[in-house]
C-alpha cells in the first residue's frame, strides 16, 4: 500500500489537506443563506486545529483498506463534532475563553447567539455529512451513526462535559478524573478510531477490543499531555489560553500528580497504545506514529 | 384499523401518552452519571408541551400502518430536537426567557451551562434513538436520519433561527417573513409528516409531494397562529410569556396583516391542508384533524 511507504509527516500532511477539502465540501457555502450563520461553520472548522480526530480516522481506516469516501465523510463528520464542542465550550457560560487555534472565539468574532447556533447547526451536519456515505453497508453505516451520536452524547462528550462542570473546585481522585476525560475527550476519540476502521470492514471481538484498548490509551495520554502543555507552554504557541485549568481551580493530572509524574504516566500510556496494536502487525503503522505524536507534541 | 374509528381527543390522548412513555425509556435515566445532566435533560423533554411534531408523526404513521416501534422512536427524536431547540432558545442570549410550557426555563431552573450542554446532549440523543430503529429497511432508516438532520442544521431551524435573529428590528416582507418561519418551524413538522410516513413505507413522487404540501400548510399555519395568540392571549394560558414579540420588535403576521387578516390567513391555510390530502381519502383522518387542531388552539 503506497501510503503506508510516506514518511509520517507526509502522511500527515496529506491528510490534512484532504480533510481540509473534506470540510470544505461537506460545510454549507457560504453564498447559501443564512450567510452569517454559514460563514461562521466556516470561519469555526477550517483553517485550523490538529485533526487529530480526522487522523485517528484515516490511521484506523488504512488497517482495512478503508473505502476512500467514507474516510472523508466520517473524519469530517467527527471534526464538526469536535469544532462544535470547542464554540460552546468556549462560550462564556462554559469557560469563557477568547482564544481558539490562535484566532479569537466565535463568540468574539461573531457574537453569543451565533455561536450557539453555529454549535447547534455543526452537530446536525455531522449526522447529515456521515449518513449521507453511500458507499458502506447501510447496517453497517447505521451502526456508525449511532456509534457517533452515543460519543456525542450524555454517555460521552456531553456527559464529560456535564461532569467537568461539576467538579470544578472539587479534589477528584485520579479514578475520577481519567472517568471524566475518558467521556470529555476519549468518547470522540475511540469513535474516530472504531469509525476509521469500520469504514474498511465490520469488526470482530477482537479487533474491536485492541482498538478499543488503543484508543483507551491514546485518549488519556491526549489528556494528560494536554494538562502537562497547560501548565508549562505559553499561549502562543498553544494557540489558546494557557495556564486556565490552574487559574479557574480545575483538577488536572499535573495538580494531582505532579509535573513529572504526568510526564511519566503519558509515556506509559504510549507503551500502552503500541501494546494494543500488536496483534495488527505492521498495518498498525499509522496508529503507532500517531500514539507517539499524540504524547510528544508541543501544542 | 381501531385507531381511526377513535374520536379524535381519546385517538390524541392515546399518542401523547404513548409518546411519553418512549420519551421517557429513551432519555437517559436520571440515576446514571451525569446525573445533574440527566435529570435536566427529563426535566425538559418530560411533562409538557402539546406533542404537536409526535402526532404529525403519527397521524402520518397512520396513513400508511406504519411501524409501532419506529414511529415511537421517530415521534421521540423528532420532540428531542425540538426541546433542545427551545432550552436554546431561550437562552440569554437568544430570547432570554423565563418560562416554558409553564415551567422556569432550563437555565433559571439549573444554569446556563447546564442548559447549553442538555440542548447539546438532546440533539444527539434524538440520533442516536432515531438510529436504534431496527424494523425498518437499513436504506430507508438512513434516509430518514438525513431528512433529520437536515431539517434540524443550518438548511432548516438552525438556519431558521439564525434568519430570526438577523431579523430583529427589520421590516420584513410577508415573503421573507415565510420563508424564516418555513425553515425555523416548518422544516420540522416537515420532517415529522415524512418521517411519519416513512415508518409506514417508501414514498413514491406524488405522495411526497402531497405531504410536503400539506405540511407547508400546516407549518405557516402554525406560527400564524403563534402570532396571533402572542398578541391576543395571556401568559397563563401559554405556559410562556405572551407580547413578546411586540416587546422584542420582531416581525411577526399580526404587525404585518393585523389581526383579522393573520386569523383569515390561517383558516385559508386549513384549507389547503386539507386539499393537500385529498388524494389520501379517508385515511388521512387524522391528519386533517390535526390541521384543525392547530388552527383552532387556544395555546
Amino acid at each position: 500500500m503506497l501510503t503506508e511507504e510516506l514518511p509520517f509527516a507526509a502522511w500527515m500532511a496529506g491528510v490534512q489537506a484532504e480533510v481540509e477539502d473534506a470540510l470544505s465540501d461537506y460545510l454549507p457555502p457560504a453564498h447559501l443563506v443564512p450567510h452569517k450563520l454559514h460563514e461562521a461553520m466556516r470561519y469555526t472548522v477550517l483553517g485550523g486545529g490538529k485533526r487529530v480526530r480526522p487522523l485517528l480516522v484515516y490511521a484506523s481506516g488504512a488497517l482495512f483498506g478503508a473505502d476512500p469516501q467514507a474516510l472523508a465523510r466520517a473524519a469530517s463528520a467527527l471534526e464538526m463534532i469536535h469544532a462544535y464542542s470547542l464554540v460552546h465550550d468556549d462560550m462564556p457560560c462554559m469557560d469563557d475563553d477568547e482564544l481558539r487555534r490562535g484566532k479569537p472565539t466565535v463568540h468574539v468574532a461573531y457574537d453569543e447567539a451565533t455561536a450557539l447556533l453555529v454549535g447547534d447547526a455543526l452537530q446536525a451536519q455531522a449526522f447529515q455529512v456521515l449518513s449521507g456515505t453511500d458507499t458502506l453497508p447501510p447496517v453497517r453505516l447505521i451502526g456508525m451513526l449511532r456509534l457517533l451520536a452515543e460519543a456525542a452524547g450524555s454517555s460521552g462528550m456531553c456527559g464529560g462535559q456535564a461532569i467537568d462542570l461539576d467538579s470544578v473546585g472539587l479534589a477528584l481522585s485520579l479514578e475520577q478524573l481519567e472517568r471524566m476525560h475518558q467521556l470529555k475527550t476519549g468518547a470522540l476519540l475511540r469513535a474516530s478510531v472504531l469509525l476509521g476502521a469500520l469504514c474498511g470492514k465490520e469488526l470482530n471481538d477482537a479487533e474491536l477490543e485492541s482498538l478499543k484498548a488503543y484508543s483507551k490509551a491514546v485518549g488519556l495520554a491526549f489528556q494528560v499531555v494536554d494538562d502537562v502543555l497547560d501548565a508549562t507552554a505559553d499561549s502562543a504557541t498553544l494557540g489558546k489560553t494557557a495556564g486556565k485549568d490552574a487559574a479557574d481551580n480545575k483538577p488536572t493530572y499535573v495538580s494531582i500528580l505532579g509535573l513529572e509524574e504526568s510526564k511519566a504516566l503519558a509515556q506509559k500510556l504510549r507503551r500502552d497504545a503500541h501494546d494494543a496494536l500488536a496483534p495488527f502487525g505492521e498495518q498498525a503503522l499509522r496508529l503507532r506514529e500517531l500514539a507517539d505524536l499524540i504524547v510528544q507534541r508541543k501544542a
